[in-house]
C-alpha cells in the first residue's frame, strides 16, 4: 500500500511518519510513503505555488495545476510487479465540509493500492484541481475533527496513522484492537497501588479477580457512564 | 502561551511544530512548546514506561506515575515575570469518548497560560494518572476526529495547530479567518482559465465581477449544496 503525500512540508510530515509503529510499518514494507512537492511542478521560475483568490478575501490560494501535476506524477509510479497488484488509486481531498473520517473509512482506504493525500495550505486549493483530478481518479472528501488547521498535513498524518495501524500485522495482535480499546476506556497497569500525597490510588478490584464475565460487566458499566457524561456532539457545522 | 507536550516521541512532533506558520509563531514568541518525556521520570533503570494491563487484553498500558511526574515538571516551569501572567494551567487528555475538539474549544484553551497535552501510546495511560492530575489541575478530555490513532501525538499536533492559528497576529489577517474559509469552501485563483486535456476549466464568472453581494449569494448557494451532498455525520460512536 502506497501513500502519496502532496505537500509543501515534507520534513514536517516525515518525522512523525518515521517514528514508532508507523516507522516500523514502513521499514517492514507494509506501507510506503512518497512525497510530491507542488513547488516542483510550477510554470514560473520563482517556485510560486499560490496566488490571491478571485473574488477577494484574505490569504492565498494554492494554484490548481501544480497540485494536479504532483498527483499525476504520484500515480504514474510503476507498480511493483512482484506483488502483482493492479493499481487502484484514490485521491483524498480535505475540506471542513467533508465527511468525518472514521475507522470504517480507514478500512475502505486500505483497499486501494495508492492513496494520494492532497495537503492544501493557506486558504485552500483552487477548486479546479479537484475537478480535474476527478476526471481520472476517484476523489474522496474528508474532514478530521471539527477544528480548522493551518493545512492538510495534520489530517493527512491522522489518516496515514489510522489506516496503517489497522493493516494486518502492524499492531502486535490483529484482533480488533480498537473495539477493545474503546470498550475498556479506563485501563490500569502496575503497580496495584499508588501512594500519592498521602492518598492511595488502587486498581479496581474487579480487574484483579481474573473473572472475565465480571470484568466485562464492569467495563460496560463504566462505558455507559462515560458516554452520558460527555456531550452528545462537539461543535456544530456552520 | 505555553504548550507542554508529554510524549515519548518529541522528534516526531517537533518537525511539524517547527514548520510554516506554527514554526514562525514559535520564533516570534507567540507560543512556546516544551516537551517532557515520561521515560525521564521512571523508577526503574531500564526506562520502561509501560506494563501489561490488569484484567488482561492485548498491548501495553503506560504507567501512571511517570506521566504524572512529567506533567508536574511541566507545570513547575517558572512563569516569565515580564509578561506578568498568573499561571493558569490545564491538562488535555485524549480519549475516543472525549468531546470532539472544535474551534470554540481552541478559543477556550487559548485563555490558559499553560496547556499540558498528555500523549498516550500503546493501549492508553493508566487511568489513575488522570485521577491524580485532577487533584491539582483541571483536566479536559478531547477527541480529534472519529478514527483511532496509534497515540495522542496526532491529536496533540492538531490542537496546537488549531489554537495557534487563532491567536492574534499569527495569520496575516486577524479577521475571523475560518468563518470565511468555510463560507467560501470553493476557492479559485489565477489563471482565469485552465486548459486541461482539451477541456477548459474557468473561474466562475461571478467571482470576476467584483460585485460583493452577488459573490456572497453565490458562495451561500454553493455551501448549502455542499452540505446536502455530504452525509450528516461520519461514523457512530460505539
Amino acid at each position: 500500500m502506497k501513500f502519496h503525500i502532496i505537500t509543501l512540508f515534507q520534513d514536517a510530515c516525515d518525522a512523525y511518519l518515521s517514528a514508532s509503529i508507523i516507522g516500523r510499518a514502513r521499514k517492514e514494507k507494509k506501507i510506503s510513503i512518497i512525497y510530491q512537492n507542488p513547488r516542483d511542478f510550477v510554470d514560473n521560475k520563482w517556485g510560486k505555488v499560490d496566488e490571491r483568490p478571485y473574488g477577494g478575501g484574505p490569504g492565498m490560494v494554492m494554484s490548481a495545476l501544480p497540485v494536479v501535476r504532483a498527483a499525476q506524477r504520484a500515480l504514474r509510479i510503476p507498480r511493483s510487479p512482484r506483488r502483482g497488484i493492479k493499481p487502484k488509486p484514490v485521491v483524498v481531498w480535505f475540506s471542513p465540509s467533508g465527511k468525518q473520517f472514521t475507522n470504517k473509512d480507514a478500512d475502505a482506504l486500505a483497499k486501494y493500492s495508492d492513496v494520494v493525500l492532497v495537503c492544501g495550505r493557506y486558504e485552500g486549493v483552487d477548486e479546479r484541481a479537484r475537478k480535474i483530478l476527478k476526471t481520472f481518479v476517484p476523489v474522496k472528501e474528508f474532514a478530521v475533527g471539527e477544528a480548522v488547521y493551518t493545512g492538510g498535513e495534520v489530517p493527512a498524518l491522522a489518516i496515514v496513522d489510522a489506516v496503517t495501524r489497522r493493516l494486518p500485522g502492524v499492531l502486535g495482535k490483529d484482533a480488533s484492537v480498537e473495539e477493545r480499546r474503546i470498550a475498556s476506556r479506563a485501563v490500569y497497569t502496575r503497580p496495584e497501588s499508588i501512594l500519592y500525597q498521602a492518598k492511595r490510588y488502587k486498581v479496581p478490584s474487579v480487574l484483579l479477580t481474573g473473572h472475565h464475565a465480571k470484568m466485562d460487566e464492569w467495563r460496560a458499566k463504566r462505558r455507559s457512564k462515560a458516554q452520558s457524561r460527555t456531550s452528545p456532539r462537539g461543535g456544530k457545522r456552520k
